[in-house]
């Protein structure tokens, strides 16, 4: 009863272009698997390039946000579009990056009532009014992450997250990009050194 | 009381990295005039790469799709986003691909009532699904797309130009990304040779 | 593949009662042409006769609205209920009434980013919780309105043009009417004398 | 505690022109009251006139459609638009008309499950339709309502009652029109001759 | 064409547990008829006595809020969930209790136009947040009963009302139950006794 | 940064009645812990009383849904409601039951692509449509069910569950219930026993 990992054909690892497969390859060195991510969407090498080249120009940039911020505008906007793949995997890496079992399960279903700061809150606020309406985006909005001494840069920074994960939640969505069993425990139990 | 470009600081071509200068000036070349979508993405040069490598892996590639029919995906979805630099500047390009004055603006506000094919009105129906309810795709949209001669890798080009410009409406949105003022009458006038 | 311009038969001008071809014939000697409207519209004579005494009755009186702002308020509202004929039509109309040949787009797709003065982005405002959410109308809507020296029989004007397309968009919508080839491009040329 | 009939001026009777004046004593003498639709609108004597020359041009025609059906046109519509004035006043008519003193209050909240025959519901899901989502309307919605054998013109019956009081309802939210005292009881009576 | 009180059995009386019925027995004394709800419900006997409990639980307890006010909580969400049954049902009683034939009609399709005072306008803004939108429920939402002296305890029975009946309107819809003809006149009449 | 478990004071064991803390202490040496949303809702002990007579009522009787089932009902609808503490409990809850660490997660965020049955997929979109739009309800709803061997009584159960925890979602917004540590790894790791 369990799905496949994606609605399209999944490439072998060795019928894949060098620089594709060496990506995946480093990744299974850090992670211990391939999240499949990386091999479903390597159906389409191009698409495949492009799609990490923006991932890692936003996620792994220097900046006002530190990564366990930027993982939680990935959850709190994916867990909006309701995309299981992304809240699951990038669920995993919040709760690494912010050594908290709790905070991603929180930030997918309501980061209002969450245990993150005032100023992530209004980061959140922000960044779901791009993902889901963003013809209203203002110059109040810019105002409001001000207050919590966010700059124009950072605005950039966390509307665009929730820009490229508007496409990611929908690439997961339309292929049925299924989460890694592994990242579903990842991060929770409190001694995972 | 005309608004700038960008909400953001548009670099100048000379301060540009020589590949982003180059593509500029090529583009240019080509149109005649620089897009603003070039100039004001390019405040982020490792963000303009990648969103341009992704765009022509998506829009340039061969398939089963016409330019026309790929840049009617764009306008509908932007219409049903609500991003006007890019129904104003892909309207404009699908007016001349299409050869075709009328088809920009009766897609983008309702493809139901265009004057296109019953295909095309399948693969926009598959399309606004990924762009606004990307959770419920399921079987049955890749069979009424199957209806219509479309292959699953057709559903995969049609399904990502949606999920892309899920993402360009979004930061064109949250940068206040002005149209430039040529693309409003661009391929409106029949003999424009 | 080009749809008629109405679901209903259409009449022939002989047909029709007398004042009902005089008005026709009048506005196609100003216009150079017969809008649509007018001829799919006739098909009922008698609600026919009360749509554009409604219609003069509100875009034709005096008051504290130019005649653009009432076209603007009529595209604004169009565009939120995806009216193809009414936002092709009276885009044209705004055009010209406004000398610009952008802000119909801008207000279509976007009235917080047109090219317009505060004062009129309060108006459309205003208009579209009319067309959208009328229940919700209250005091403090009109107050928002006063502040840009509106008085209540302007916003009378305001509402009530909303409330006329409200009728007209889905009198559009039902019989199908399609907008003239001609309105595409009418005011989008800068010396159109 | 009891608010005003309307956030406008209310002329009086002796103010108004003849012809208006006319109107609604004639009304006064039939049902006992002038209902406040007719005094509130009085306030603008030219869309008065347009007003109700455009309700009896749909109200009081020939057709296909019963008087009791065009009234839950009114009453479905209205309710679905929260619009308390067209729901009491033309609930009240509705009752009478169809001498069933439970209809109003079924078709106001749920159609569904109203006491009416399937032909009854099959109307008023068209008439919702255009009424809030007229976008969409087709040729599957026409087909829906041949089954049931309504005609075409009794298609644009349906569809233009339903247009108008999309007009109606947001006019009366706009100045906050009072429903009379009287209507909250017409017709409940079953001896109310 | 009148449909059944409930889509399931309905228990005849003698069949039932004798707490359910001495219950039963005791509202028909009470209001001369047995209102659907109970002998719908007693189709579930343990379901009914949990329902009843909840229900006097918060209904009939002492506390900050009038039983017309509880009344108007009913009416409001239940107007805001169309369920029939309840707003028939329920607003017969709040117009006994308020002494007032109109304010449950004004009170079902929207309250900002009720005669109530803006005390009561506050109480049902919260139920209806609750009722559509608990998600969204924080301090602030707290603070605005707070200014019309609602206790904390007041906000929870508030909120507790529109969550129970969020459960009942459930219920009552998917049961179809359908509300007793004597319910519609209820209270309508000035002089009732 | 850690919230506390509730907006309301909670109360002591000792304070509370003998037969709530007897429940509560049950509970307490069953679980390991005690579940907040029984200290926290003990707040109102009549409330209480009602609120688990009734979970049990539908949670614990016989029928044709199995326990999983029945948490799976509360996981999805909790889901579309965004309640935290229903999602996070009864998905521990879930996972224990169905002996699959994987299916909570995915049956919260999308259950058209969890590991469930065509049949649990059917009894799930009758429980959302119970939770989202009870009004539309109707008889085709139960025959999808019947196509896959559900009763009415089943259809009951699974609608009677979907609107209990309507009211408990809510009820757990209302107070910002917050959901204890250990549900968030309970029934994760394989062997938990």
């Amino acid at each position: 009863m369990s799905a496949p990992i994606s609605r399209y054909p999944v490439p072998s690892l060795e019928s894949l272009p060098e620089d594709i497969r060496a990506r995946i390859l480093a990744v299974q060195e850090k992670a211990g698997f391939v999240p499949n991510v990386f091999i479903t969407l390597a159906h389409r090498p191009d698409e495949f390039r492009a799609f990490f080249a923006y991932h890692d120009a936003l996620m792994e940039k220097e900046g006002g946000l530190t990564k366990a911020e930027r993982e939680m505008i990935v959850v709190a906007t994916s867990g909006a579009n309701d995309c299981l793949y992304c809240i699951v995997a990038h669920g995993a890496i919040l709760r690494i990056y912010a050594k908290n079992p709790l905070v991603a399960d929180q930030v997918a279903v309501n980061h209002r009532k969450a245990d993150i700061t005032p100023r992530q809150k209004a980061m959140l606020d922000f960044a779901l009014k791009v993902a889901l309406a963003s013809k209203e985006i203002g110059d109040e909005d810019f105002a409001s992450l001000k207050v919590h001494g966010f700059t124009d840069e950072d605005a950039w920074d966390i509307g665009a997250i929730a820009a490229f994960f508007a496409l990611s939640n929908r690439m997961a969505n339309l292929i049925a990009m299924r989460p890694n069993d592994e990242f579903f425990l990842m991060g929770r139990v409190p001694r995972q050194k």
